[in-house]
């Protein structure tokens, strides 16, 4: 819930500057919150989760009006901070608890739980940022995506060695993917040149554009 | 099925800028006439409808390469006007039949029907805009999305207290969409800044770029 | 087989220019190797084909990774010639192989087969394009979809008219596709003026930009 709530809110702040009006923002809001696991239920052939359980929609809408209504309060640098963290929270809890359901349900082992964490996590966001014509985050150099996935490869490890400590994993992938994604902000981790594709003899001296 | 003409005409008529070849042509045609259905089930877990009745399909492919073959005719000022009207029509009914078949299956009432509604009649114009490259209805001002979200609200809450008047509110839902699409095409109604996110103190001396 | 990797290399090379990292590369890779089977399999509500059997994923993955180590020797102008044309054979494979499936399931003959053969053959490059920020190949004018449209068609003819030559017929489908493709790649063939929507009377002497 608390990533839903993150989720709709930081949407809401990414796509403000595009100047886009309350039902945008709340559509927006909403995809970004509820997309990924709409994806991940969908490829599952599962009843979608909020089909079943309406809160998720209602929490992800109240959000998205909030953050419209007070968007001056949320883009104050230390609320913002706090946001981008909850978000990364959001990220991390969403993702276990995708590879957790995949996993118990026995599908595809190891590949589909980890593939389907990282859609979970990351998906909603994919299609904002679609819809919004803004660059989509696998397009850019943030590390959002890559402790989510390094979360999930781990948690699977995890579940297959040891599968009496579920609960304790769990947190422990949890905090992983959350202390990676905190570090990162914090310290506004970039990827390295030679992870990207493309010309790599760039000179030092003339910064790209 | 007036609808889905509409919906495949102004699809042609909307991509037709970019020169695009009769293959693309129709088939954005057919993804905005049948887009939004095809989520709506999918989301549902229902057969797609165009699998079970294919003269959806035939419909959508002749209007579109009617357009494609006659761009002249329909880009004249008073048949673009009528395709406009007729395509709000369609958008109505789309969204109203959607509210209903949800309602009645009794899916996350009251939130799910509301949702599915919108996205029904928007999803396929959204998908179309997404794959040409154009930006989408949720980043402009038009008012197209506000009056089907009105509608099915609206049909939604007349279905909880008359629910033995099904027809008699389903027409009344329709026109109501209807008359606010008209209304906003007529009139070339925008929506008022305040709604809109970013920055709200503009030099009304200064147009926007 | 050979499919899946022809088209997780090719989407390697087609977004390489952009700078992306080797998360983004996967991603894409894999999209584009499954992402049209699995619209496919949403589409007809049948299990994710890469839910059953996981080592499509693995080999998508494992040649995103080596298109992203051996950019450059992908690149060579033989070697991508090559990747082409296996691209090329990939998409009538794919497209052949659901057209067959979806007949057999006497899911709405003859526009469905037709139309997610066609979708399973370009959905992964579709979805593909439009994350990563570049025209789709809807807007384009290569010779790509439309050897596939008509393989399809030509498939769906010889289903109906020699249901027994079952094998015999799926092969010169598959052969039929490819010779089309082979010979747009070979003589940089394009679609005429006349098949595009827009403006057609253009100063020859003036080329367009």
């Amino acid at each position: 819930m608390a990533g839903t709530i993150a989720f709709a809110i930081t949407a809401v702040l990414a796509v403000a500057p595009k100047r886009i009006d309350l039902f945008g923002v709340v559509v927006l809001g909403l995809i970004t919150a509820v997309g990924g696991g709409t994806l991940r239920d969908l490829i599952l052939d599962l009843p979608i989760f909020w089909i079943e359980d309406q809160s998720y929609l209602w929490v992800a809408i109240g959000a998205s009006v909030a953050a419209f209504a007070a968007q001056g309060f949320f883009n104050k640098r230390s609320i913002f901070a706090g946001m981008l963290l909850l978000d990364g929270l959001g990220a991390a809890l969403f993702a276990i608890q995708a590879v957790d359901k995949v996993w118990a349900l026995d599908f595809g082992r190891p590949l589909v739980p980890i593939i389907l964490g990282v859609v979970t996590a990351i998906g909603g966001g994919l299609i904002r940022d679609v819809l919004a014509g803004r660059p989509t985050l696998l397009m850019g150099r943030e590390l959002y995506a890559i402790p989510v996935l390094f979360g999930c490869i781990l948690y699977t490890v995890l579940l297959a060695y040891l599968p009496d400590e579920h609960t304790v994993t769990a947190i422990a992938a949890v905090a992983f993917i959350f202390a990676l994604r905190a570090a990162a902000i914090r310290w506004n981790l970039r990827e390295p040149d030679w992870l990207l594709t493309g010309p790599r003899q760039v000179d030092p001296e003339k910064p790209e554009a």
